[in-house]
């Protein structure tokens, strides 16, 4: 179970946000949860990144000190909750990509929950970040599920094009920053009929 | 946001079960969820424990490993997921305590959450394990709301009597463990009226 560091975490440790947006991609998110929590629109949070803990120190009796632990590979997706009374689950990624986003990105135990929650009547989707044209996109799980089948025997990456086809774009406002509940309304409504 | 550990994490360390279960609270909780997972009843995973990293060290090329972290207060509860549609989130707590439940074990914000989550139309509560009689009961949230209002001008614990009288008894089973989504279907199917 131990395992290498996801590139997310490194990511957000490491390097920064190039785009004129300023703010992480994963902050954009958090701020606009925010948003939908404060004013009592959805419940929904980012999960915890999960650790193996293997040393804990005690220097004194008020404190704990994780001395030695390592990331694990997730094994569902990073935000998940509730709005209108349906369950909500999703991931957020990001590719430097210009003319494609690389399948890779995502694990296949992830694009399984997905498809899992679906099935069991969840609204589940994955929130695409284009760096290099600053965009964001919404992708509900059925595609990215008949993305991936495809890619068992041609191409590995679902082209920005075929995202526009069936994918939402996201608007960006001012409050909340990234508006998404307005495009999960959408398939709420039209059962995500486009 | 750095803080003391959460009485659980130190419990899963240091602690053993004195119950004839010989497995630990959580370890039976999550083998039911697996149990709903490979049976495709529910989805319903643990949350990763939240973490403040300060320190992560490359020592390879092939791995990190961290070298100083913090255990958080939890924003939210340890488990949720969905059942049959319906978005499902609960706090899983354990007490010695041979007459009741002491409100103490949980924070006010897990409480504010759940009922929260209550009121968006999910189901919410909290599975509690008394050890001194080996039995486990769930609790829906709004009666620990109730419970919660009581204790700001008296009482700052849910006797055993009372849980008995709103609470469900959760039998004890071969497979799964612990089936509480038998009680949860009971919830959806009555509208929670005992």
């Amino acid at each position: 179970m131990i395992n290498y560091p996801n590139k997310k975490a490194q990511f957000t440790k490491t390097k920064r946000n190039h785009s004129n947006r300023g703010m992480s991609f994963e902050n954009i998110i958090n701020e606009s949860n925010e948003y939908y929590l404060a004013h009592d629109i959805a419940v929904i949070h980012k999960k915890p990144i999960p650790i193996q803990i293997v040393k804990v120190d005690y220097p004194s009796r008020s404190g704990a000190v994780i001395k030695e632990a390592y990331y694990k590979v997730p094994s569902t997706t990073d935000y998940n909750g509730i709005y209108k009374g349906k369950y909500i689950d999703f991931e957020a990624k990001e590719t430097a990509n210009k003319t494609s986003f690389p399948l890779s990105n995502i694990h296949l135990h992830q694009i399984k929950h997905l498809e899992s929650v679906n099935n069991h009547g969840g609204i589940s989707f994955l929130l695409i970040y284009f760096k290099s044209i600053d965009q964001i996109y919404l992708l509900e799980s059925k595609y990215i599920v008949n993305f991936y089948n495809r890619s068992k025997e041609g191409r590995k990456s679902i082209r920005i094009s075929e995202i526009e086809e069936v994918g939402y774009l996201i608007k960006e406002g001012f409050s909340p920053r990234l508006d998404y509940i307005q495009v999960v309304d959408k398939i709420i409504n039209t059962g995500g009929e486009l």
